[in-house]
């Protein structure tokens, strides 16, 4: 196990009344606060209305700033910020999923950054302070909720990069699995495919020695998988909603990941992808994901032994070691395919033939992951078995 | 699964280094701290040294207060108390194991607390406000490194009892694996059967539909059980020290209780062996708990069925649901008896004719437990089962 530093003072508030607590967690001293959101989705369930109830009760002045698409873009971030600089807003409430927090975590370091808070994405700068940011979730993917980083795409280049400090880990998350009963299954499974791949990141490590957390992150993907199947079933399972829900929150707190090297080579091909095509972030990981693993097993095959035994229960005898980690990843791939996912690029009618590009603009010349560290040529490679 | 908040923002610092963190996790504003320890274990063992070193260079004055025992007395709280209002401490560092912890979570309280900090532990007053307790951890056990509570017994009148709010979190915790390499066996197992206690007093639960903290709990509870065993074998194993001393804290920071109704039956009868007897907290838990098992097990078969199952791999195959239960109930005594533990009272040669005693100080007119819930006679009743 490695050595490691763990700080996470996110309130989490889950239940069916969570969201009238909001009115208690956002501290008498601000006076104004940016609701920062998405589209209309929030206005026709209701939750809209709810929540600017609660924050005119509290006499808090709104500004508000709706817009937020799907993986987040820096303008917006730039117009937020511009807002609460003119505003003197000094809190920000998100309403929405991943990218609403990712955009309202930005705006929350951009407004005290003396600069252009991109530069922090690409590494010209730094940050160690931001606003105080409260989310109000209705997609559980992310688990931005309670996570350190922030992921915003550049339209200037297509560039989708990330930023993380502990500093950005929202006040508090409020967690209502009833807001989610209604979510479109895309949205649903891309969801857990999300949150998979953040355990999944972190699962696949070189560190030795890491029992209690690969039993951790074992736990937690069997806890996924088999309510992302009663959610395929009957997407009214309140029950199955309220493990998925805080899974996604467990799936990428940081406690899976204590003492252990994490991956994240998925994420950034995938990222590529996204910034490229426009790609659901949830599609791009069931595509690249199985892919990944068929490139690097043997890095590692008995880690690969391991997550094919204990996640999906595959038998060892009159087998070799080679045959049970591909038999794993097979049945990961028929999990995405169960959830109606994607597993391949054509799949989903992807271009196939940008692969230099977007193993050029991933690693930039260096590498990304660290199971195994993947140049560019690596990254082509797992295009190619993506194909 | 339940509705609930959850806040934890104590900060853990893990590996062979931590200890150097302190230096900067102490506020520069605190002028003065009460060092809170035991005996003098940790002068032989040179902690001690580079504990004040590390005080020292940041010019912070010592005021120190050693003589903690194990099941921490309150006239030594109070004392601690006196000492931190007359020099205007703001800060205390706890260096010890669970005993050190909590008595400083309680000096903590009780000086900002205006009357008898004891009113707080029998429910006559209550507090909400804490000085900043920092951790240097030597004993995997209570958890209280990272909990929202603490335990201390009052000598007139032979009471062990608690008291929990969310600002008793110590402010940080030290966790360095290697200073518990030479902890004697009878601490580490002791140590062991608290966390395994912890983690088991939130898996006995009638909340149902808690999948998530289910496996999770069974995930911990298989790798303090299987690391339990490799420092049988060899105490010097960092790795599984590591293990052990990682699971305590999780086992006990809530993470493992989300959404559940917790039991804290056992404990409150293993208390009052304690606050009678002397008894070691570990060994009171590894008595009860067993006896507990056996006698509440009808209400919810299933459960003990699942903890058979899926902690001990037990299998159903031609067996009825009570055979698996009480196969799982045995395989748990097995551990024990492995650890070299006792099951039963006489075994420690405790005295077997204070049931009622015992039971009436427990349940004082009332209940504990919530799994099932114990009256007086169930206690009496458990009680027997491990004479």
């Amino acid at each position: 196990m490695n050595s490691f530093f763990y700080y996470n003072p996110t309130k989490l508030v889950f239940g069916k009344d969570s969201l009238d607590e909001v009115k208690d967690l956002i501290d008498n001293k601000h006076k104004k606060v940016l609701l920062h959101y998405g589209g209309g989705s929030i206005k026709k369930s209701g939750l809209y209305d709810k929540v600017t109830g609660i924050l005119k009760g509290k006499e808090l002045e709104i500004v508000e700033l709706p817009g937020v698409e799907s993986n987040p873009k820096l303008s917006l971030v730039k117009k937020g910020i511009e807002i609460c600089r003119e505003n003197e807003i000094t809190f920000i409430l998100a309403v929405g999923g991943g990218s609403v927090i990712d955009s309202a975590k930005t705006i929350a370091a951009g407004v005290l950054y003396d600069g252009d808070i991109w530069d922090c994405f690409t590494g010209k700068g730094s940050f160690n302070e931001a606003l105080p940011v409260g989310v109000v979730l209705t997609i559980p993917a992310s688990g931005s909720e309670m996570s350190s980083s922030a992921v915003v795409t550049n339209e200037d280049g297509k560039f989708k990069m990330s930023i993380e400090h502990d500093c950005l880990r929202p006040e508090f998350a409020i967690l209502n699995p009833e807001i989610t009963l209604t979510l479109p299954n895309k949205q649903t499974f891309a969801g857990i495919i999300d949150m998979i791949s953040h355990v999944l990141e972190r699962y696949f490590t070189q560190t030795i020695d890491v029992d209690l957390t690969d039993k951790l992150c074992e736990a937690t993907l069997k806890t996924i998988m088999n309510n992302a199947y009663k959610l395929k079933e009957d997407p009214m399972d309140y029950d199955a909603r309220a493990e998925i829900m805080l899974s996604g929150t467990i799936a990428h707190n940081g406690i899976l990941g204590l003492g252990r090297q994490e991956d994240w080579g998925t994420h950034r091909i995938g990222h590529e992808l996204t910034a490229l095509y426009g790609t659901t972030h949830g599609v791009t990981l069931a595509i690249i994901f199985p892919a990944w693993m068929k490139y690097v097993y043997k890095e590692n095959i008995s880690r690969f032994v391991q997550f094919a035994e204990n996640v999906f229960g595959v038998l060892k005898a009159g087998k070799n070691s080679e045959q049970v980690a591909l038999e794993g990843i097979k049945e990961f791939e028929n999990f995405i395919r169960d959830m109606n996912m994607p597993t391949s690029l054509p799949e989903y009618k992807l271009p196939t033939d940008d692969f230099e590009l977007i193993a050029q603009k991933c690693t930039k010349g260096s590498y990304v992951g660290r199971f195994k560290k993947l140049y560019k040529k690596d990254v082509i490679n797992i295009l190619k078995l993506a194909k």
